[in-house]
């Protein structure tokens, strides 16, 4: 896709499940992606399989080095740790595409909710902590399973994609960056303000996983 | 459906766009249904129309006298006055089926947001209403436009049922009253305490819904 031409897409926590499928997906495209972790030596192991399983370009570094190498930046971590990350990250991402997949869920033993998170969402709290960045909510509901899974080709999902209305070039750019892994389509569903629901919804795909025993995802209908 | 053999359903809101649709669709399938509103002539008169429409089974009457007379009572009013009703008729709802399908929104020059609900949700609400009912959330994200359109036959979406583990009839009869109307289905996808983000997303779809000129629905993938 003409959108994504030349760009280098980074992902954080890209040794995580739901990071490392988006990074094999996308190395699979010829999207070059970098690994970020903590740990640059296990990104650097992640990056040798995936770049091995895809034939892809695909590298690993420490998260503040990626972050600082990524032309776009992707926020695959858990959300205990997401505000201390992205405050130390503030300065290298500032000017750039940063999108949040962020899902602040509690786990007990009736299974997931939804937690209270102070500034609405983690997509607002990542925008309140990178004032510099174009802040772009994006991913939630992709089952890293299916993601991670290379006997299926094709992604049967939408992917819900929100940001601010004067931002359409970056919104534009993420839905492009949903639709380079097959099967899915990337839908424009609102303002920052409307991701909470977006990011908690991911709980309710976890009761649908536990009674359905599936890895379900969404479409969007009547587009 | 075996599941809802004799049972009589009351809408009340049943003359807004969502009551109405929802009406529309189960007299057409041949299931009893009262029109319930604040007013007992608008009722009648919306009744009328729709039993005429349908050749179905469809009376009128003031919400009190339709929660009262209903099997299984939807909910579909504004959530302005909404908890107003439900404390009114906590008394006739008692030992019933109640299905919530309140969407509390808020609108301004950017679009629909979710507000705040003190109880997490207007199905959260309406259980610590209604201390003697089974409160079930649905039937959210329908188009009304769709619904009460009759050259469209079957309704291209999913019907996500939120109640409690323990509440299974009542889950399953909601999933079989989704499923009377063509086209849906009914998904199980969680209990009350996540039915907030449910509700919520309708500020999504109609944000959806403003940029791509559409009626969106959602349908769950991998089920």
């Amino acid at each position: 896709m003409a959108a994504l031409d030349g760009l280098t897409v980074a992902v954080l926590g890209g040794t995580g499940p739901q990071g490392r499928g988006l990074v094999r997906r996308w190395a699979a495209a010829g999207i070059p992606v970098l690994v970020g972790s903590r740990d640059s030596g296990r990104a650097a192991e992640t990056a040798a399989e995936l770049a091995e399983a895809t034939g892809g370009d695909v590298r690993g570094l420490a998260n503040a080095d990626a972050a600082a190498a990524g032309d776009v930046v992707i926020v695959s971590v858990p959300y205990d740790g997401h505000a201390e990350l992205l405050r130390s990250l503030a300065g290298a991402l500032a000017g750039k595409v940063v999108v949040d997949c962020v899902n602040p869920l509690g786990f007990d033993q009736q299974g997931a909710y939804a937690l209270a998170v102070p500034d609405g969402s983690a997509a607002q709290e990542a925008a309140a902590l990178l004032p510099d960045s174009i802040v772009v909510a994006a991913f939630h509901h992709v089952s890293a399973v299916i993601l991670n899974d290379p006997a299926i080709p094709s992604v049967d999902t939408d992917v819900l994609v929100l940001g601010e209305g004067e931002h359409r070039d970056a919104t534009d750019l993420v839905r492009a960056l949903a639709e380079a892994i097959p099967g899915v389509r990337g839908v424009y569903a609102g303002r920052l303000r409307n991701a909470h629901q977006v990011e908690a919804l991911t709980a309710n795909l976890i009761a649908v996983n536990r009674r359905y025993k599936a890895h379900a995802g969404l479409r969007v209908t009547d587009l």
